[in-house]
């Protein structure tokens, strides 16, 4: 393995979800649903395989699916993206960013994350030659977010873009308006780029408003937005993401995404596209259903002694594990299935500085019911 | 777009399709079939999604795959390699190559290709921030070959890598066992890996064999064995890949494979597993029918007064052009869908020594009998 890639050893998602199939125990570490996403959606991925959509895809991604999230994030957003230059298709928003990362970050270059952060953004600017520089973002009055200051302080002479995620895995925040203007005015005073993860984009609870980092205002020029499917109508297997930016970064990103996977499966697209059209109902459905299983499992977790927090958005909840005397996460993640037969994520691992997060453990809730309540019943007996 | 990458425009592929699709000319430029595979394959993805097969595969892919990948290649080659640890399922061939290229190569190494090559691997090595030394595959009695000299001249110290793809896109070449051995003989004298780019393993003509280079004495140890679905079972746009390799290796190229993409299509996994293990029989077929198309096209091409090169397998067949009196094969494919209705490629692009190839055009024949004859009879206007 290159020197500049050892850091990263196997993907915290992959070594946890191994330990859970390893130990028998319940997965509530890696976030995927264990329901199937909207039924016509699935038919519609059958029917084009049936019609014969199997072999490559345009490079840029069906003409298709390109419409439908232009109408997307027009009606959704009001944001005016071209399907012919604007849009790209990628394999799940995990391309996208890396894709972003290294068609626009050269060696040397450095690019703001907020930690922690999801693990391949870590690995995407080592893989560019480019170097991180991690702002924290810190529990206040219950809610994760940052210091303007050390923000601020982040930005200077090499600074290429700042990595935008919200709704935010694994914290559950959902930056506000006047969090993702703080953001917007460094970017426009530095003439850096906001990359955004907006995977969440659809999974935001108690009326908390998602707010793409290209609608405000002189922001679209300079935002590489990304998100995918995956999250949005229940099909993380799929890998079909997109990227919205401006011609020229559309241009380069897919000068990079040619060559990494060429194009990605044409069934799933039209299927997605039939989602995009046809499913938002559904989707508030699972919206609200999630809302209802973060309480069912905030309320198992605190009743097992976890300090918990409450996210606006994500398939997650972060919590202290303190309170149950316990004090390194990444130990209690490694014991939790010989301790009460459940695997979370140590959310440390999403860390630059490991210390900041030791005492955290997030745990997923986009399962059913009664996996949740069997969970939190044998996590009882950590007390 | 940053510096590394600017030489690389939109690649040939989407170029040429775009082209196709604008001219309303016959599509015989990227090569893809305009049949399916077999029916039962198809089938099994559909059985794959409607069971729920619609989250994250594991990371290194399906257990299903693993298995499947590692008895075709016992059974076909006497081949072991170890489900567990050996065998990685990626998003096709291309992402296979560029995780490779990018795990292994470090900035400043350089990787030996032989030209022409696909235009995939001088990106990936661009990305890598390594170094590209062409050999050139050279016209020989009417089979395009190397000179073992040239060759050894490539070698120097920072060699790192020999990317050898056979059955070779574009000249359809089959590398002999002797030509294969002398590659072996300075893998293993200057300690360099081989990557195998091995996507037309089973298309192949006349009786000609496929030899895979882990075969050779000591090369199992320093090979990147990487194949896929795509042209195997017609399908190309399914994206579904592999490497297998010993461990220290495999556990390399899934270091930068897990943040490129995460993981791949799961019902795709389903479904191939199935075909491996079930659908040769078919796969004779093709190959047996794509022989047919392939004489089909080149006496086409050759009473139209093209130069011809026969292929010993891929779907693709090399032409001259100075017999029709062009000079430039970029010029005349730009022309072509004018003069003809027909795109084809220009082999130069696959040149560093563009010079090389000025006069070779390529044909793809993976098509329908009667789309290959009306090909032919349209070019004969050249004349
Ligand atoms: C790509 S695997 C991780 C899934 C996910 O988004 C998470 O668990 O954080
Ligand atoms: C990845 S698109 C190219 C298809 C192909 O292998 C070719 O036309 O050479």
């Amino acid at each position: 393995l290159v020197a500049r890639m050892r850091e990263f050893g196997t993907t915290i998602f992959s070594e946890m979800t191994a330990l859970a199939v390893r130990t028998g125990s319940i997965n509530l570490g890696q976030g995927f649903p264990d329901t199937d996403g909207p039924a016509a959606m699935l038919e519609s991925a059958v029917a084009a395989i049936r019609a014969g959509v199997n072999q490559y895809p345009p490079g840029p991604g069906l003409p298709e699916l390109r419409q439908a999230v232009a109408e997307h994030h027009k009606q959704h957003y009001g944001l005016l993206y071209e399907p012919d230059g604007e849009i790209l298709v990628t394999v799940g928003a995990t391309e996208a960013l890396a894709a972003s990362i290294l068609a626009l970050c050269e060696a040397g270059d450095e690019v703001i994350l907020f930690e922690p952060y999801y693990d391949s953004y870590a690995a995407a600017v080592a893989l560019a030659g480019a170097v991180r520089r991690p702002v924290a973002l810190r529990p206040v009055e219950g809610r994760f977010t940052f210091d303007p200051g050390e923000l601020r302080a982040a930005v200077g002479p090499r600074t290429r873009a700042i990595l935008v995620n919200s709704p935010h895995n694994p914290t559950g925040t959902v930056f506000t308006r006047d969090e993702l203007s703080l953001i917007a005015a460094l970017c426009q005073e530095h003439d850096l780029l906001a990359i955004t993860d907006e995977v969440y984009e659809h999974l935001t609870f108690d009326g908390v408003e998602h707010v793409p980092m290209a609608t405000l205002p002189g922001m679209r020029e300079r935002t590489v937005m990304i998100s995918s499917a995956g999250k949005t109508f229940s099909v993380t297997g799929w890998k079909t993401g997109w990227v919205c930016a401006p011609a020229p970064l559309v241009s380069a990103v897919q000068s990079v995404k040619q060559f990494v996977t060429f194009t990605s499966g044409g069934p799933w697209q039209i299927a997605v596209a039939h989602a995009l059209r046809e499913e938002l109902d559904w989707v508030a459905g699972l919206r609200d259903s999630l809302a209802v299983k973060r309480d069912r499992l905030m309320t198992g977790l605190s009743a097992a002694g976890f300090g918990v927090y409450r996210p606006a958005g994500t398939y997650f909840v972060q919590t202290d594990i303190r309170p149950l005397g316990f004090t390194d996460g990444a130990e209690l993640a490694r014991r939790l299935p010989e301790l009460a037969g459940v695997v979370a994520v140590p959310t440390q691992v999403f860390y630059d500085r490991t210390a900041l997060g030791r005492h955290f453990l997030r745990f997923a809730f986009c399962k059913k019911d009664e996996i949740i309540d069997e969970a939190v019943a044998r996590l009882a007996r950590l007390r």
